[in-house]
Parts: structure tokens; sequence; C-alpha cells
């Protein structure tokens, strides 16, 4: 018995916005010609009218469901599975995660830590560092991902902690500060590969949103995270 | 530094929703006479007339965000914190609670168990059981609801397993079955207290929603669930 699946069918409706995603990534990446770049446009364009929007209901908004589409479809194909540590956004990475379906052949487990508590008990996360450094900060966000990995069967783990506000920020740290890292199974324990963002004050749905999709983007195969 | 907050301000822009739902929630527990209810049902009416719906933009849909305030403001008021286990909501119910401000008061923490290995690994639930009674089960669910109490510092917990589709289902557990339980810390531990639910084939977001929905009404300080 099992409770998922490993069908994608439930999102073949929409496959214009995730090719054109992943097309639109593509030619950002690529840095492609203005000619090239005009070809794509085409494409985008042609997929746009001839696939008419469907109306698929999703419990999160759109852009969360369709990236965290590209992330199964991604892992999938690397043969990766993936774990996630989430603390300000408070499960809505792995809600995004789930409401694809087939995402059991992809995502394993994970873990939300809210409380400084949970840090420590769940995650192993030591009190010294959550006081010395906050529990925003690299290191705590870091500790987190390599622990999500340790803990699980994933080969990637993504965590994210940050200050979504409406209080809970101050000068140094405000609120929209959120920092995320990234932990591969094979990695060096030693590599550090964490980074601070600041979306500035969207309001609490807003920073959530937007730390989710950035989180997404960081348990794609290839993404790559600057060195904290 | 914390990286939430505990302020309710954030959802102050609806108090009519929420009271209303808990009026409703009141009449609907106390049975309470066709006169008081004619009373009841003009309160809530002049509460809706008299506040304008403000444009408030939550990630998750409305009736879950609700529904998830209710939540945090009577686990306040009880004193109590809660934890969450989820399977097939994969965050859903974790990601409701948390975008109200001022969850931290009251959520700890909690396990995304997607994978049987993870609800091994992470919840310590036995192979054993999870082979003789299947991942959703009566018997997986109230072990992942009393081991997220016994692993966090809530005095509350709620586990969701459940088979969201399109596919995993059969003819004894079909797509829409979930099962519910919920632990409390004080409990006697062979007290079982779990329920299975067919929601019917709703779609995947649909059950999911249903699900979530029922998972926060369970996390209510006076919740009560049949026996299993």
């Amino acid at each position: 018995m099992t409770m998922d699946n490993n069908q994608t069918d439930g999102l073949s409706s929409q496959p214009s916005d995730i090719e054109k995603e992943a097309l639109q990534q593509k030619a950002e990446q690529q840095d492609i010609s203005a000619q090239d770049s005009e070809k794509l446009q085409k494409t985008i364009q042609n997929m746009e009218e001839n696939q008419p929007q469907e109306n698929v209901h999703y419990n999160l908004p759109n852009e969360l469901v369709t990236r965290a589409s590209l992330v199964i479809d991604a892992n999938r194909a690397a043969g990766q599975r993936i774990a996630v540590a989430e603390s300000c956004t408070g499960g809505l990475v792995m809600a995004a995660l789930t409401e694809v379906p087939g995402a059991s052949d992809v995502f394993d487990a994970g873990f939300v830590t809210y409380a400084n508590q949970a840090k420590i008990d769940l995650l192993n996360i030591s009190q010294d560092v959550i006081e010395t450094f906050g529990s925003v900060s690299l290191a705590v966000a870091w500790a987190m991902a390599r622990n999500a990995v340790e803990k699980s069967d994933a080969d990637i783990a993504v965590a994210i902690t940050g200050i979504a506000g409406p209080t809970g920020g101050d000068e140094r740290k405000p609120v929209g500060t959120v920092v995320f890292a990234r932990a591969r199974r094979d990695a060096d324990p030693n590599e550090v590969v964490a980074e601070q963002k600041s979306f500035g004050d969207l309001g609490r749905s807003g920073i959530r949103l937007q730390a989710a999709l950035c989180a997404l983007s960081l348990l794609m195969p290839d993404a790559s995270i600057s060195q904290g």
C-alpha cells in the first residue's frame, strides 16, 4: 500500500507553463543570441496559443506548483531523492512538492523546525550555534540542510530559515531576510553552501512565497548557490 | 533572534470570518434552539455587513488559513503547543498553520514522512507495522502522532496518512481514504485515538484540502475523534 503515486498525468494539462519556464531558464542560462531568443519567444507564444489553459485547481499558487513540478521531473531524470528542512516557510516548499502527482518518486521526507528547540531536537542543531549566530544565519541553515540529508534517504536537501514578519526583524536582519542552504550527500562535509537573501518587506505571505520559490530552484539537480 | 513573531495583527483584517466560524461551530456543537440559531445568524450577518472584506493575500486557500488561525488562537488560549506528522498532505497543514502571524506561540515542529522509509527513519514507525497494516492504517497514523509528540516539545500532535491519488488506491482503500490520529502528551499510551475517513475521489488537491481541514479541526484543544 502506497499513499501516493508515480504518474504525472495530473499536471499534463499544463505542459505549456512548465516547458515555457524550462525554455526560458535555458535561454537565460545560455545567454543565447538575440536571433535565437526571438525564435524561442515565438515557440513559447505558439505553445501558449495552441494549449488552452485547462482549469486545474491547486491548493497553492500556480507558480509554486509549476516550479515544484520542474523539481520533481528533473530529479526523477537525475535519479536523485530530495529532502527539505523548513523554518520560516513552515512546510510551504514541501506542500508544493507533494501537490505534484508522482512526487513520491523523488521527495523523501522533511522537517519543519519552527521553534528553536525543534531545530535542536529534530535536526541536532547545537544550541551554541543558534545562540552565537542566531536562528537566521548561514551556520544554522547549513546545519539544517546537512542534518536533513543525514536523517533521511535523500541525496540533496535544502534548508530555509528567515524572518517572514510582521515582527521579528532588527536593523541587521530586517523582515524579509531569508537564509538558504543546500547539502549533497556525497559532498565534502566542510563545503559550506549557503546564501542570505533580502526580499524586503513583501508581507508575510509574499516573503514566504518568494522564499519557497527560491528553495525550489535550489532543489534542481544542477542548482548552484553562492559560497556563504 | 527569532524568525517569526507573536502578534496576530496580520489577520486582524479578517475577524469576521474567524469569529463567524467560531460562532457557527459553537452553534453546531451546542445544538442550540431554533430561536437562538436565528439570533446567531443575525449576528453573523451583521458582522459580515459591518466588516468589509479587505484584500488579504495568502499562499493557501482562505478556508485553510482561517481554520489554522482558529487553531493557533485556541491553543494559545489553552497554553498548549502543537506538532504535526504529515504524509499524504505533505506539509499542507503546517504551511497553513505557519501562514498565521504568531504561529510560533503555538506551533512547535513537524515531520513530513512521505516515503515509508521516512516514516521508519524519522518517526520510528516499525517496518513490521507498515507491512502488516499498510502505510494508510490506524496503526501507522497512531504511531506517527504518538512519536511526533515524543520527538517534539508539543502537547498535542495530529498525524495524517492517506491516498491522495490519482493512483495508489485499491478496492479496500480507494483514492480518498485518509487516516487521522491525535496524540496527547499526558494521555494513556494505550489509548488509541485514530479514525479512517473516505473523502471520495475529489482529485488530488481536493482530497489534500479536505484532509488538511480535518487535521486542523483535530488540532483544536477540545477536539474529539472516534475510537479507531
